[in-house]
């Protein structure tokens, strides 16, 4: 099949919810077929997720309580990027927040789309290493909880079913491949 | 920290749009810490991704138009749970509708959770081995293309930025891992 048969034209936008996270919208589309659709989703202004790699070879962990699902979460830290943030400023500034550390060297290894059905979220994926503590600095009604793993042990927790955040489990195959040389890291 | 002060308690929930797919609710919630936030919320029904593995070792993928990022992404067949279905019914009426194929046997090997800061979707990860090919019955208005790919060439891909959609990259972790024999499939 051709991308033009793939591809969905806008033909009316209505934004539905005008919240302070969620921007939801409802659109009309024509299809290449010729039949009209309806669209439901969310603009979301991006996010970032960071693989923090400690001298000890162990990364630094997060327990979070996450609420749609009303379970507490093992995941990467990470954050939602401000308006006008360059998303490595994003990276940076979540886990100096987070966690409490700082990292010498930054890269960016890639972008991951965690819900391409309803929302157009992309996460940047950004290695850290050379890190050193510096002390935390939560946001206001931010609690969570920081530990170590290393990425073996976070691979049988997802093996295990008690890792199962997407963009964890996405960063994760990342350190696993460029931990075992399958995969150099960016400049 | 303990688990107590992690976890958050609902004040309020108000239904603020009623959509076709999306139900978006404003919570107010109560922190351990005292403090009060406002948390803003997708119900979703739940979905599967199948890893449909062929007898030349490939798996099935689709190219698909997804419309929030107006892009076509490579992705595993997946599909919503209907109201009262099985996911596994789920997993294989969308393997059939979407590939046009049946599988002999099906194993559950996971759960993921796409986007646990504003959404309670899981999604299902299911292997599906001894395929045929029984002839597509796409949906009224799905359009898609359906390919054949190694998991090697995937996750060169992944690797390459140009598969980056979550849910499928979830399930090549699990495809990756249990290729080279260092993960059992379930039973």
């Amino acid at each position: 099949m051709d991308d033009a048969d793939l591809i969905e034209h806008t033909l009316t936008s209505e934004l539905v919810f005008d919240g302070r996270l969620l921007k939801v919208s409802r659109d009309n589309v024509r299809l290449s077929d010729g039949h009209e659709a309806i669209r439901e989703w969310i603009a979301h202004p991006g996010a970032v997720v960071v693989i923090a790699v400690l001298e000890n070879g162990k990364l630094l962990f997060e327990r979070q309580f996450r609420y749609p699902l009303n379970q507490i979460f093992l995941e990467l830290p990470a954050g939602k990027i401000d308006a006008n943030e360059h998303p490595l400023d994003t990276a940076r500034r979540e886990l100096r927040e987070e966690t409490g550390y700082k990292a010498k060297s930054w890269r960016h290894v890639g972008t991951m789309h965690p819900c391409i059905g309803y929302s157009d979220e992309h996460i940047e994926i950004f290695w850290a290493q050379g890190l050193s503590y510096v002390g935390s600095e939560l946001d206001h009604g931010e609690l969570l909880d920081v530990i170590e793993m290393s990425v073996s042990d976070a691979l049988l927790a997802v093996r295990d079913g008690e890792l199962t955040d997407a963009k964890t489990i996405t960063a994760l195959l990342w350190a696993d491949k460029v931990f075992s040389g399958a995969w150099p890291l960016p400049d």
